[in-house]
């Protein structure tokens, strides 16, 4: 056991203006967020100053055009590896996390740039860790339809091998640097991965020392059976959408046993469920808030928003003041987040396009909107109830929501001592609590 | 006739601890400078204060580890991308331009990384095609061994073309983001590529804004016969190594020839070779900074070196003390390399000892090492006689000799009006005088 009071991990999760659909709308929002580097600047450094673990920035390699996409600010924004790099030179602490697909990259160039990252961030590199589903993004990579769901979920697992053996290519101390014997490195420190498989062919080694943590963290969200497996056996934080205190009090279970079955150290995998949340100094003013960004809601992009959340599921067909339809269970679908829909739809008694509007704000995830007190009330439950480790935070509209947060919730949950007064590392791996792994493939024993 | 008077363009060719493979060793220098961002951040402010036109970072997609590797600093190193994003944030007005391989990318992720650049820079961006010719690129990317040269460049052509065409992907005017009618963007500004060639099926568009330059400034180095065809084809700015005057205004007019065969304009076409300069309050001081350098040379490395400018070449059983042999002419070597260097050898009569020595500045390059007057007399002559339009200059060790440049060679070019006094525009085609491109997808007149 820790002498430390166990305190939250909190991630900033940014997307442009927001994670509601329609807060581009809004008069306090830019509406070209999405291409703002200042927007963005300010963002982490806001989230800096509250000592946020973490940034995090999803991503898709493709844009959104599908129907209604022309009324949502999703189709242009930074690519995230590019805008954290940038990042990492006005900040000095906070984490940085950023989505790369297994499914149409190459290992390589994935674990170059992560570690490379690491290098110019002083070890603050996160690489969430994700497999394509939407069709659109197979069509840029040659491919007719995307890759089924098994299928991408092995080649995640030798993409995640191949990966971190190439972050593994050096000995920490491989590079001795000395000027007057001429040796730079030393040959005896450096493996050749030399990695041979299914997917996947790659020498190494990686033309980049090893980085600050030793590796950058592995994050995942996937949530399916396939996903829950890969995410026990490779994950270091786990991003989810629950629905629920008792959803996410069985998957917090269900994942930490499942590390625990790969002989895993249940303490080394943090689980961190999304929380949307708008801040009011009263519940009235919170829930005004955030009808303000609901009557900005198009119909057309309610129901287009689903259908992207269904994995480009064509819902065209399906009459809008009915139910959600039962629907064909594809492989490739987005399962878990079909299944959520689907009981979100029954447990509220929703139209199509009532369900739409519905998750125009916090998509899936659990939603509080209320006063400070409220917020941390629900968090502080999750935290303690075996919900989670922390919280992956999403706000409606931005640098508004995140401002809120900073300046109400997380006063708060410093009073209560669930959250850091001050950053105590230097790394993400320390705020998170997370082991610098050792080199696999030179064991100090050996040495 | 442009009125105002012509002036060269300057790129500062970065690398780590300098272009001197024993730089590392020298007293002066960081022997860590490759994964230092701060010295990056210097370097960058060194060359912004000095107004040039763009720093330049190349790349290799494998670390040197082969024969010598040990004994020179080339195998951690940033990966480019991410630096140059990093510089971004804390420069203003200077250019970025970083290599990308079309051999083992794929064109949607390097359309996407380069237009994200441009915007979180502000219209700086420029990419560095190149095909890959290193065995040991390939090794790390699936392949047993490299791609032959003539379907690298086949290959390079079609890259090129898709990832132009994904950067006219949006018209300059499509993102409307009009609050009012929930409009985001006008469907009818968005162009889906729908590519279907010989390598790639990319579909499209791309999920980024048209760039501040419209299009990242395209930039090539191939000097070979295939290389030469496809710069006057699409390259806007050319890297080239030249070993003299006359080599280089053979080289010169022959491009700009063949650019305006394909109908473009050869002023479109900027040519600048390599010049690596030492320095000097005089000539003598200036010649023995270069002797200092060259002092540090060890045997191994110098032979390490020319085995890879040819690509990866055994030399092992060739005799030190004897001439470079007639070498077998592969498809894949560096062939305009191979050529430059056997011509080197037999003109100054060098053992493959002293050639090895010989390149370890300069690395084909030509070469003045001088006061900032003759330096500048070499440039000024280049620059009127038909060799040059600007210069990639190469320095022996950093930071040192750029801050020489910029202290003592600049101020000289400025004196005889050579060079610009401060930037005029701010972005990097500004800067080079390049136009912005038009959307060739949407013509204007069209509209």
């Amino acid at each position: 056991m820790n002498r430390a009071p166990r305190q939250m991990k909190l991630g900033a999760f940014l997307m442009a203006t927001g994670h509601h659909v329609a807060a581009w709308r809004h008069p306090d929002v830019p509406a070209d967020a999405g291409l703002s580097f200042a927007h963005y600047k300010h963002l982490a450094k806001v989230a800096e100053a509250a000592k946020f673990d973490a940034l995090f920035i999803a991503d898709s390699v493709a844009a959104a055009t599908g129907d209604g996409a022309n009324r949502m600010a999703r189709s242009d924004h930074f690519e995230p590896l590019t805008l954290v790099s940038a990042l990492s030179a006005v900040t000095e602490r906070i984490g940085l996390i950023v989505t790369a697909t297994t499914s149409y990259n190459e290992p390589y160039h994935i674990a170059r740039k992560f570690a490379s990252l690491d290098h110019l961030s002083g070890g603050r590199a996160g690489w969430n860790l994700v497999t394509s589903d939407a069709a659109a993004e197979a069509l840029n990579f040659g491919r007719d339809e995307h890759i089924d769901h098994a299928q991408r979920y092995r080649r995640a697992r030798e993409f995640h091998q191949v990966v971190t053996g190439l972050w593994d290519s050096w000995q920490d101390d491989a590079f001795i640097r000395d000027k007057a014997s001429g040796q730079y490195y030393d040959p005896s420190r450096l493996h050749v991965l030399d990695h041979k498989g299914e997917h996947f062919q790659v020498k190494g080694p990686l033309n980049v020392a090893r980085s600050p943590q030793g590796q950058p963290v592995v994050v995942q969200a996937g949530s399916s059976e396939a996903g829950r497996r890969l995410a026990a056996q490779t994950a270091e934080v786990v991003f989810t959408a629950q629905a629920s205190l008792s959803a996410a009090q069985a998957f917090y279970r269900d994942l930490k046993s499942r590390a625990g079955a790969f002989h895993r150290d249940p303490d080394d995998l943090k689980i961190m469920p999304g929380m949307f949340v708008v801040v009011g100094d009263t519940e009235a003013q919170a829930q005004e808030k955030f009808e303000s960004f609901q009557d900005l809601v198009q119909p057309e992009v309610g129901v287009a928003l689903l259908e992207r959340m269904l994995g480009n599921f064509d819902l065209s067909g399906y009459p809008l003041d009915q139910p959600l339809p039962e629907l064909p269970l594809t492989q490739s679908g987005q399962q878990s987040r079909q299944a959520l829909l689907t009981q979100l739809s029954r447990n509220e008694q929703l139209t199509l396009a009532q369900l739409g509007r519905r998750i125009a704000g916090g998509r899936g995830h659990f939603s509080v909107i209320g006063t400070a007190t409220q917020i941390a009330d629900h968090w502080q439950e999750w935290f303690e109830q075996g919900a989670a480790d922390g919280f992956n935070v999403l706000v409606p509209h931005l640098p508004g929501g995140l401002e809120d947060v900073a300046n109400k919730v997380i006063p708060e949950l410093q009073r209560r001592g669930l959250f850091r007064q001050d950053y105590s590392g230097t790394t993400l791996r320390e705020h998170l609590g997370l082991k610098r792994p050792a080199n696999r493939l030179f064991p100090v024993t050996e040495r």
